[in-house]
């Protein structure tokens, strides 16, 4: 136990210091770094005005040595003594913790690649032909991501009723449970990031809930992928927990079935993160997705982006893709659950699901590997689900 | 003649006042506006420090009032007597006029989405079953938006050679002409922006290249999208000439083939634009796509984009899809014009092109019409490509 009497699973121990944006009733969003079941103010501890912007870019944008310095300074003061001033977490209300300048989702899971494949494209190959050789992904709504909390208002979209395309809300309406990665260092248009860089760039990573109206992605997404199916919501956790604190949590990725290119060759670089994700709808923990089976590692994902010359910008967020393990119990979407409804899913009060319903909150939580035996806490990403307007 | 000595065939007259960032040496980037060959700076005219910023979106944001109110003033000022502070245009530099939220591309042309049909998928019917019911349109990087005359470094990527993927420069690099809407107006999540809003959100018009490598984007586009072979640079042109400037252009959609949904349905809503493009390889004219000809307007497609509830935010663009016309030297991208590389183009110094080879220079530009029977000019998007690094 620290001074602060930290308890040994609170998963918000010294070595975690994640940071977001909050504000108590009649202040500004300013930095806080969450530590045990409080909230640190950062903007009033070091009185540094970077930390009273609302939003973590113009400080992430400070890059590994701001990152460093705030770290050992946070670890100093926290170490010694009982910090002012502290909030409790119930009496703050976090905010989005960073503008997001790009928005990029990902398809990196193979379980959730093969599943999909076989449900939309019952008679070809599960994977598509690029899928072992590159990180598939597609850029996203940046305008529509949101903090945790937010409302999830059930989206009208065009979708097939029988033949006949109609209007209305979705019927189909998914989560997916992701983690994401928060970019603070901008690269220059036409020079990539290679894999080795990728802490040079990430400072930290939250969890995702990418909302999906799958009855919408279907009908819209040939030929050119996914866009009002996604584009309503998406939902990240308050608190950016820092790639500092994920030491312990590296992991090696698994094997490759083809060589990869050598721009995407991770042998040096094994990225894979240890991070136990779970899912809850109504308090029923519906699934535990395992993120270190993803076939595909964040500094690949990071590296294959760039590859082309695309530029990052401080506040790019990308996210993994739904992560979904081997086991029935470990996919990370409710079109891979209940396998596109045909498989209802039992909740606890006895209701079943195979989407969701209006009113169900959705709560994806995750911990990983700490120092010394400890867990790093995540916190969580929920949404509750409105009727449509 | 106005006293400004503008020559009637300007393009950039009274009834146009386009806006852009521009700078002269040594001054920061401010708000100007283009008349016959010269710029107006409007934010020494006006005093008003919204105009120095060296972005439209603070202005942009203040909505029709705001549009209005400026161009009354300008109007005034111009039509009365020599104005100062006037620059020639060839002693500015042009600047990205708007700091670009989110980016959208949609692919309306049905000519266009005829002949890639034909291209990519050649045993299936050109068009996906959904093409005629929605504007089909997908998310691009907003990041890699910058203005005309940004080089174009010709991106490396992954391809198939045969049928091995391999690494390296793009081998078919390709120009898609388009025209990109500027929205101003933010809008409230889960809310819907219908068709006769259109005005009320959108202020202006600008050209947009979305460079294209199709060999890496033939690859990595099944199932989620193009995405690299498209985020490496989208450049668009420094003016945006308001909507207000086009009422002269505003005409009748072609006829559609099946009934539209009703929040899709534009029978009273006319916002199909007769806008003339010109496409110039190192000065050859290689196509002269008719805007008017496109399927779905901007109306539509800024309807479509927010029938989900997504929300609009200050600086996204939305780009219309490469415009083709029906006939050969109306296509707008070389994939087309070419026929995948098949059919090479002859430019005037003796030279054929399959795709764009280093040192090219791609221009396009435009003209609607005004009033009494003058022009609208658009100015022009150029690039001139590099080698790959």
């Amino acid at each position: 136990m620290s001074r602060l009497e930290l308890p040994d699973d609170t998963g918000f121990g010294l070595d975690n210091l994640p940071l977001g944006v909050f504000s108590t009733p009649g202040t500004a969003p300013r930095t806080g770094v969450r530590i045990g079941d409080s909230v640190l103010d950062v903007a009033r501890l070091t009185n540094d005005p970077v930390h009273a912007t609302g939003s973590l870019n113009a400080w992430l944008a400070g890059g590994p040595t701001a990152w460093r310095d705030l770290r050992s300074r946070l670890t100093d003061v926290l170490a010694a003594d009982r910090p002012q001033p502290l909030h409790p977490v119930g009496d703050v209300r976090m905010h989005l913790p960073f503008e997001v300048a790009d928005y990029v989702d990902f398809y990196s899971s193979r379980h959730h690649a093969e599943n999909v494949g076989r449900i939309f494209r019952p008679d070809g190959e599960a994977l598509t032909p690029n899928w072992r050789h590159l990180p598939i992904g597609y850029h996203g709504r940046s305008g529509s991501v949101a903090v945790s909390g937010t409302p999830v208002v059930r989206p009208c979209g065009q979708r097939l009723d029988g033949d006949r395309p109609t209007f209305g809300p979705s019927r189909r309406l998914d989560l997916e449970a992701e983690v994401g990665f928060v970019v603070g260092v901008p690269s220059e248009q036409g020079t990539r990031v290679p894999l080795g860089a990728f802490p040079e760039h990430v400072f930290g990573v939250c969890l995702v809930n990418d909302w999906s109206a799958r009855d919408v992605q279907a009908w819209e997404y040939v030929p050119l992928g996914p866009f009002l199916g996604k584009s309503f919501l998406t939902s990240v956790s308050p608190w950016v927990v820092p790639l500092a604190a994920l030491e312990s949590a590296r992991t090696a990725p698994p094997a490759r079935d083809v060589a990869l290119l050598p721009h995407l060759d991770d042998a040096g670089e094994p990225w894979a993160l240890d991070l136990a994700l779970e899912v809850r709808i109504n308090g029923t923990v519906v699934s535990r997705p395992p993120f270190r089976d993803m076939y595909w590692t964040p500094a690949q994902q990071l590296a294959h982006l760039t590859s082309n010359g695309a530029s990052l910008s401080t506040g790019d967020l990308y996210a993994s893709g739904t992560v979904s393990g081997a086991d029935r119990d470990q996919r990370g979407c409710l079109l891979e659950l209940t396998w596109n409804g045909t498989e209802p899913l039992a909740l606890d009060d006895g209701s079943t699901r195979g989407f969701l319903e209006d009113g169900d909150e959705v709560t994806i939580s995750a911990s990983a590997p700490g120092a010394n035996g400890g867990r790093i806490g995540f916190g969580e990403v929920t949404g509750r689900v409105l009727p449509a307007r």
